[in-house]
């Protein structure tokens, strides 16, 4: 019989998001009346604004006509938004072929895993969003070195302490803990990779929400980062695409594996056979959305979320929590000393019904953290920072 | 440095798809003012029908508003669009719960060669969808067995001579060779499958284009098939939605690995950690395609396919080949004994200037084959007949 894929049995039996909602099902079960609020999984919620649900509307509305009918689109992406990505997002220090449009940030992680592959060693920040490690366990990766981002470090690794390793991956603005990295540190990384000969998986997915003009929304502000490193951006949280499925990675004609190929060659061959582009009707969204007026409401959109984040950090300055993130990022990363993640977690929905997500569920070094998400409507996020004022820890 | 990933380095430089395009823009290059007509990729080329665009451009629409923005959906689909192909097209044969939506049957396929991982042996029908092999061979796996399908045994394989695999991929209606499994040919498979405890991947991508009843549509219309056998299903060549992206993947309870753990539970926790779901306003054209009026437009458009594909047949009546399939599918698989694939792809591109795949492409067994695709429009697919009769082999 077919033998059970060990890198499956050496999950955790489930994922940290639907873990989270199986114990909100079970107090439900128990209280169907509680009115609970989440911030835990990071789920826009604003509507798509109107000139970029326009872009989708059209784009859908074309493929019922003779015309405007397309059938497959290239694996790489639509030629007009790699373009549009080159010249808004990059001021086209990237070039449109070096872009490849995805479904979102967590599905190309994926398939970036299955491209390095399983002899790869890698290096994650502790805490760090659960698909850089899981995803590469999946694929086989067994060597994973873990690097602290705390108060301690200012949220920046040690790099000094790390071993040798070919793939980092590093998220700014971070994930879970709003952390952004300044223009020195990721010099400091670009520096490190190049002298250690390492990969840096660079996962930019809320680089919008940086309104501080000093920090660097993307790896390529950092010289010689085109030379070693891969960058991921999503239209999720930015144009509120999580359902509709839409992001991109960069990868830079110069980064080369040891023997000399250009990792964009492999890269390209990948996505031909076992991807095939996001969804045509998402691509046109997108475009819309580097449109000026798409712009600006992706402007707007991110404005309203970092509103939400001030509101959160304002209301919990009762608590005897200390309070990081959430200024150039839309998660708030909150110490609540001597207490157990998951134990502030149930506490939180039990007492107020507030959902947080558990700090401990993106590493060792998120144990007595818990996240909050400043995606939520804003009656919900009031009434959440009013109940969280009765919130015993 | 890091090294490149072997398995990328095993396979050919080129998808067999972008090769063909690579060698189309050479000609045209060469001869600019040449009016192709490729009947190579399976590409739909109609406009998805009234109802069922409907369903994309509200789905799209209901984002742009308050009450009708949703965010992620579930990382397995809509459950509405799930039971509506539970019922619809499985008949209740399999439950809501074991269909898992996705961005398509390549996407799906390359996702379910991670979860089988690289210690999997594995059996291809021989010619075959390269994304089997190809995949596979990304995915790390070193054992691969090809079963010759070929006019001299009904196109279907000599079970008898297979050696022991964990993984069958079978395709019925087959790409490339457009022939259909007979219920006797499917009930040897499964039971083939049953004692010696392999895994069938069935791809039912052409499922659809069935139109003799007695030909099973579902390899779940065999006895005991639950216990064996995955199926991947797809709205691209039904509805249209190749640039859609919409698929699925069935995976029955009663699947099991060697060591009891139910496959399904690790395909969830697969697809929950590296998956996101198929793009919502994808799954809600998925719904309406699946209401009466959309399955009577699904109808229409296989019909106005096939209606091509008879059109090819007969227009390769004075030709001194032999044609296969595209009676109950939409390719048409042509012999032309005694010449190599690739030269006979390169003398229909100079001769009359028509695109097909060449049959070599798809396994060593494809050699002397060529593949037209009905995908195409109807003025198109008449020209291309009416130039095929000066065609000299």
């Amino acid at each position: 019989m077919t033998k059970r894929n060990p890198n499956l049995s050496s999950l955790k039996p489930t994922y940290l998001f639907p873990e989270i909602n199986q114990r909100k099902l079970h107090y439900l079960a128990q209280h169907p009346q509680a009115k609970l609020i989440s911030l835990g999984i990071g789920d826009t919620t604003e509507p798509i604004a109107p000139y970029t649900v326009e872009g989708l509307v059209t784009g859908a509305s074309r493929l019922g006509t003779r015309e405007g009918y397309t059938g497959y689109s290239s694996e790489q992406g639509m030629p007009l938004l790699r373009e549009k990505i080159a010249e808004t997002i990059y001021h086209n220090s990237v070039k449109a072929q070096e872009i490849f449009i995805s479904d979102g940030a967590k599905c190309d992680i994926g398939r970036l895993q299955a491209l390095f592959g399983c002899g790869v060693s890698i290096a994650v920040q502790d805490p760090a969003y659960p698909v850089y490690v899981e995803g590469s366990l999946i694929h086989g990766v067994k060597k994973i070195e873990y690097m602290p981002c705390t108060p301690q470090n200012d949220f920046f690794p040690d790099l000094q302490a790390l071993p040798p390793v070919d793939l980092i991956y590093f998220c700014s603005p971070n994930n879970p803990t709003g952390a952004v990295a300044t223009k020195d540190q990721l010099t400091e990384l670009v520096r490190y990779a190049q002298k250690k000969h390492a990969i840096i998986i660079y996962d930019a997915a809320y680089a919008h929400y940086i309104q501080d003009l000093s920090l660097p929304r993307s790896i390529y502000e950092i010289d010689g980062a085109r030379e070693v490193a891969i960058e991921i951006g999503s239209f999720s949280k930015i144009a509120g695409f999580t359902g509709v499925r839409l992001g991109w990675s960069v990868i830079p004609q110069e980064l080369l594996f040891e023997d000399g190929t250009p990792v964009i060659r492999d890269w390209n061959r990948l996505t031909a056979t076992i991807f095939n582009g996001a969804s045509n009707i998402a691509q046109l969204g997108g475009i819309a959305a580097l449109e000026p007026q798409g712009i600006a409401e992706m402007r707007t959109l991110v404005q309203f979320y970092l509103e939400n984040a001030r509101l959160i950090q304002n209301g919990l300055k009762t608590l005897p929590v200390t309070v990081y993130g959430g200024t150039n990022a839309p998660y708030v990363w909150i110490h609540c000393k001597g207490k157990k993640s998951w134990d502030v977690f149930q506490n939180l929905l039990e007492q107020v019904q507030i959902i947080c997500t558990p700090g401990s569920g993106f590493g060792p070094a998120g144990e007595e953290f818990i996240r909050l998400s400043a995606f939520g409507k804003r009656d919900q996020i009031l009434e959440a920072v009013n109940r969280m004022q009765n919130f015993k820890l």
